[in-house]
């Protein structure tokens, strides 16, 4: 069971390093969680961006950059591009955004030419890890798709259970949220969460279990689950937790960040190579978790 | 500053006792719940439902029904038309749900011959005592409205305003929450939020200060806020936060329950008298939170 970060740190620095295009590096919670993760020995950086703010940063923070390739871009869409462009073309294996905007590195990423597209949905993993919760705890999508479709839901499942088995969890419990446990035709969450569950009972949704709908408390809650009666071996201890759209993903997002005090990590999933794409608001720890997440799942991806 | 139930329960205690019809009380949690507040003197109680069950529920917690009155009425549906009856003919102050159905109790009180309809929207407003926010957090409408309008939502927010009101908030700060900070057509969330807070201004929410969209973190992180430049003194302090639709309301009250460990009450807003209505899942200490919220609201409206 992958309990915590320092599961996860542990099991990335078991395997080869990674090489980690970051776009727009001239910032010190970026390089400070890259430092980090070099100093672990689970990465090698490239840093794409003002040469001169990076070297000023990297000093102030005891960053020796000797070894460090350094990309001098000015310009954020450049500086994107060239980052992205190092992805595609092999130099490197994981795309991160650094202080650059969300818009502007997707959209070079996404592009038909130079980016990484994948074949399917592109969404956001966030992984916590909770002291009230006795393993990680995975949310998705808080960040990508507005209003997903049902199909859409499937493939966002579907990315982060390839999340998860690059973390060595076997068949994820996956609980489709909604706010009842009943199915309600005026509350569409209920019946996509239903469809889901029997989409993959029939074997489309491969590699996990699918419960739906549930409530929160009764997707995390042994206790919860046990009074309201919940059949299914997902109820009170899912791992992945499908949310309907993104304004309940995004505040359950932030309140287990801000209010539940979890560690937290983000990534990108979809795209041909993973992409690390946390916010300002985050840490560098944040981050640092985000890269050793995207590292488990680049060496998973590449074999 | 209201900072948490204890504020609550000692400004309960200088109102004078409320009496709260209880329907169906056969419950050990709800009779804990109704006991603790007739010990702390803020109600008198009647117990409607299975005399025999209540009185030996009542046994084994060592709750006196001497002075108590029981009307021994069979069946869910009339035990709540009972339980109404009693409010909306002025015999009692609350009415508070125990072991019935919430459907059952809602269609009595919202009976137009014997309810306790009032004349605007009916939602709930849960409130939170969290370890992580320096002050009681309100969220609404969690509970009763799947999918509210832009006009529904006004009334929603003044149902909250009414509560906070109560609890002698002055002017309490409102974030219409959103997965963003920015307007975004394809997101309904981000427009209702900005005309709320427009409505707001143009003098239709009276009694309060509506910012919109804001993220959940920037409504209740100065640092966060700070960090983005989100204007306006509800940013990083709000008292209530207003949810887009059930599902985001759900998870979050159900995250900050079970995940972030807040105490929590919740209550309905919009009838004539308050209600009670907490869930099965919710211990007898949310219970007995409750009952202290309603007994304000009372106290409040009948004034």
């Amino acid at each position: 069971m992958v309990k915590n970060f320092q599961d996860i740190l542990d099991m990335a620095k078991n395997k080869e390093r990674k090489i980690v295009s970051v776009a727009a590096a001239h910032d010190k919670g970026v390089l400070k969680a890259v430092k980090q993760a070099k100093d672990e020995g689970i990465i090698k950086p490239i840093l794409v961006g003002d040469k001169n703010k990076i070297e000023l940063l990297a000093r102030e923070i005891e960053f020796d950059l000797e070894d460090i390739r350094i990309l001098d871009v000015e310009g954020d869409k450049e500086i994107s591009r060239e980052a992205t462009k190092l992805v595609s073309s092999g130099q490197a294996d994981i795309l991160m955004k650094g202080l650059v905007g969300t818009s502007t590195i997707l959209s070079q990423a996404l592009d038909r030419e130079i980016g990484i597209r994948g074949d399917g949905i592109i969404s956001q993993v966030a992984a916590f890890d909770l002291k009230t919760y006795p393993k990680m705890l995975f949310v998705t999508d808080p960040a990508m798709n507005i209003a997903p479709t049902l199909e859409q839901k499937e493939g966002i499942i579907k990315n982060a259970v390839l999340l998860t088995k690059a973390l060595n969890i076997e068949n994820p419990k996956v609980a489709a949220l909604a706010a009842v446990e009943d199915i309600n035709d005026k509350m569409q969450a209920t019946l996509d969460a239903r469809d889901l569950q029997k989409s993959c009972e029939a074997g489309n949704i491969p590699g996990c279990t699918v419960s739906g709908p549930l409530a929160l408390d009764n997707a995390i809650s042994l206790e919860s689950a046990k009074l309201k009666d919940i059949p299914g071996e997902v109820a009170g201890q899912a791992d992945i937790l499908l949310v309907p759209d993104i304004e309940a993903g995004n505040i359950l997002y932030k309140s287990l960040t801000f209010l539940a005090g979890a560690d937290s990590a983000g990534i990108i999933i979809g795209t041909s190579a993973p992409m690390v794409l946390t916010s300002r608001a985050d840490d560098h720890k944040a981050k640092f978790n985000s890269i050793a997440l995207a590292v488990l799942l680049a060496d998973s991806l590449n074999k």
